[in-house]
């Protein structure tokens, strides 16, 4: 039986393939922390499950394809609050950001299209550019040199007649940079010069450090029509299991185009609908105290990486991740090492080898994504744990 | 701005493109009966919400990739009351039967590969295979003839080098048809002798009724790696907003390739899985109870759609849909006439215009699907509403 190339061609996410691994281990006693995931440890706001709790409809009926009123009118207030100006008719509801990103791309792309996206790159933006047939020309950027992305001309010399659009996120996953005006106005005006639409993931748009100034890509009068905002609850409000998303878009055309894609799985839960119409009503405050908790947890990660000898990373600036290249030849195998054989007092760490967020093979190969999306002193463990696994196995690999 | 081909040439779905014309008629006061869409009034077993409120975790998180094990055991043993034996690496929960069936053909198909699908069929699978790129080949079956599937050499004769899979749904929606023993051997037959899956999406397999016998496709043991069982709770369970469905398939290896599918998502619904795992529970009785009922309005609707003159249509042995042509040139005219410019006291029908349920160009023009999802009362006043308003409609129509 053979299965389509498509699917054969798909790699396996680096966030969740070594968990069989990691629940070996913990089988066998260990405490494995979670840092290759980003799931947060931040209570989700009790505003959530009392609104679900409240439904009492007789009969959990289908919800609007496009999603519930009070949702969408939910996420237009909160956009106001970043001078964003959406109608109604201007947003989807998606299951979760994933479903935005994977929907955008069937909407503006054709099998063999190319996108172009600055590696490395949120991992399952492979996933989806397969699953359309889709062609990633990576913008490569390096740790060394802060992400920073290059030139102009030189991202221009890279549109061909098959280029489509341009995908990222910003602040970005993994990397944590925060993209400067200055890039930001040379990747508007390639958008603008190649007939490209911007599709811009901004799930982290909250979470940026140093007085870094957030701008959204929706911001920009003269590409308005061209820019697809992809949005998420999952991090803004530790909410990751409810999976509501969102496509926003100043085209009212492509709205109408991708609502046939949102009208072919019928609906987003009801349920997770609801609960997220009050969730995006939290104050600011509650927002404000979550970044500061990160702001505290990336300072610890960030310098404790760098004290460990041969580890080479950039400050980030935004999201909640950090790249860090290890002095290792293969991190998947000492990802792996450390779930099998290393442990502290029974402890040990789960990190993202990075490869698989990079599309240019060979890249990423002695690098990790590390998320520090737990408390203060599980992150000071791990980084120990990092620091003494790591001399241990170098040792081991010199014998 | 142009869109992609593939989303341009999408259709907008039958079910669901004239809601707005219904909304306009309930803003100017009419009541709408929507016998358009499969939205069930039956009650949604209080297990659903009763576990869902249950729920205590601080932190929202992330579920399984493949599912909530609990979920899936659930599943193992429904199927088990069926004689159907999956293992738990045998199971993936997905966002309903929906992305079920999108995920299966992603997994077998490449871009411009072809399956058989009978037709009429559900009209969303040209959705699906088109964000797939695939090319619907329909096998044309006809009211006229209780919706028999052709001879197998007719079907055989369909199949090219790119043929890739059987999609079907059985019971047929919307058709209402319940394949025969022997249609069904010709299929698995013909599956085997050209190296084909069959996805067989088999969501409303209590709804049979006038003693037809229910035989999954999943358990025919000569082609068991071969079937792609998609399944949901959401017309089983009156449970269409909770958006949980399933894949099952003997074929590890196929699986373990859409679990990758599954891992660019990340997750279902936590809150969804938990409710779903309880209702799945739900007694037998409960079921049979259920489908007693939908026979009542099947016998309503077929006693009635008999009597009005000009009117064809088979009897329905399951699902809760009928096929009916009318005496009228364009079904879609007709259908938006009854909400514009007709009603019996304030009141008036939502019809699904059957064209958009054949591949076939010209078919299925004059022909409509009618959901008998209302209560008897509701269906009597419905059918009566059509037969005035198709005499009505015709008088205009020829003056």
């Amino acid at each position: 039986m053979e299965f389509s190339k498509r699917i054969d061609q798909m790699q396996e996410s680096p966030i969740r393939k070594l968990v069989p691994v990691a629940e070996e281990a913990k089988k066998n006693g260990k405490k494995v922390y979670h840092l290759n995931i980003g799931q947060p440890d931040i209570k989700t706001p009790p505003e959530f499950m009392n609104s679900i709790k409240k439904y009492d409809e007789e009969v959990l009926s289908y919800s609007f394809s496009e999603g519930l009123p009070q949702l969408i009118e939910s996420f237009i207030k909160y956009y106001k609050t970043y001078n964003l100006e959406f109608e109604k008719d201007e947003i989807l509801i998606t299951n979760g950001g994933s479903e935005a990103i994977l929907f955008s791309l069937l909407a503006v792309t054709d099998t063999d299209d190319e996108i172009l996206v600055p590696e490395p790159f949120y991992t399952n933006y492979n996933g989806f550019s397969s699953a359309a047939g889709v062609k990633v020309v990576p913008i490569t950027t390096k740790a060394e040199n802060g992400f920073k992305l290059p030139s102009k001309d030189f991202i221009q010399s890279l549109v061909t007649k098959k280029t489509k659009a341009i995908l990222l996120s910003n602040p970005g996953n993994p990397t944590g940079a925060v993209y400067t005006r200055d890039e930001m106005n040379a990747l508007t005006d390639i958008a603008k010069e190649n007939d490209l639409y911007i599709i811009s993931d901004e799930v982290y748009r909250e979470f940026i450090y140093d007085g870094f100034e957030y701008k959204s890509f929706a911001s920009f009068e003269n590409i308005k029509d061209r820019v697809i905002l992809t949005d998420s609850i999952s991090k803004r409000y530790s909410a990751c299991g409810a999976r509501i998303g969102m496509i926003a878009c100043k085209n009212k055309d492509l709205i109408k185009q991708i609502l046939k894609l949102c009208q072919g799985r019928l609906c987003v839960p009801t349920l997770e609908q609801i609960g997220a119409t009050e969730l995006i009503k939290v104050s600011k405050e509650y927002l404000d105290d979550v970044v500061e908790e990160y702001k505290k947890r990336r300072d610890i990660v960030y310098n404790e990486l760098k004290n460990i000898e041969g580890v080479i990373c950039e400050k980030p600036h935004g999201a909640f991740y950090v790249i860090a290249k290890l002095p290792v030849d293969n991190a998947e195998d000492f990802v792996k090492w450390l779930l099998t054989d290393f442990d502290i007092d029974g402890e040990t760490i789960m990190l993202a080898p990075a490869e698989g967020f990079y599309a240019t093979p060979g890249l990423g190969i002695d690098e990790v994504r590390i998320s520090y999306v737990l408390n203060e002193n599980s992150l000071k463990k791990s980084m120990n744990i990092l620091k003494v696994g790591l001399k241990k196995y170098k040792k081991n690999n010199t014998l």
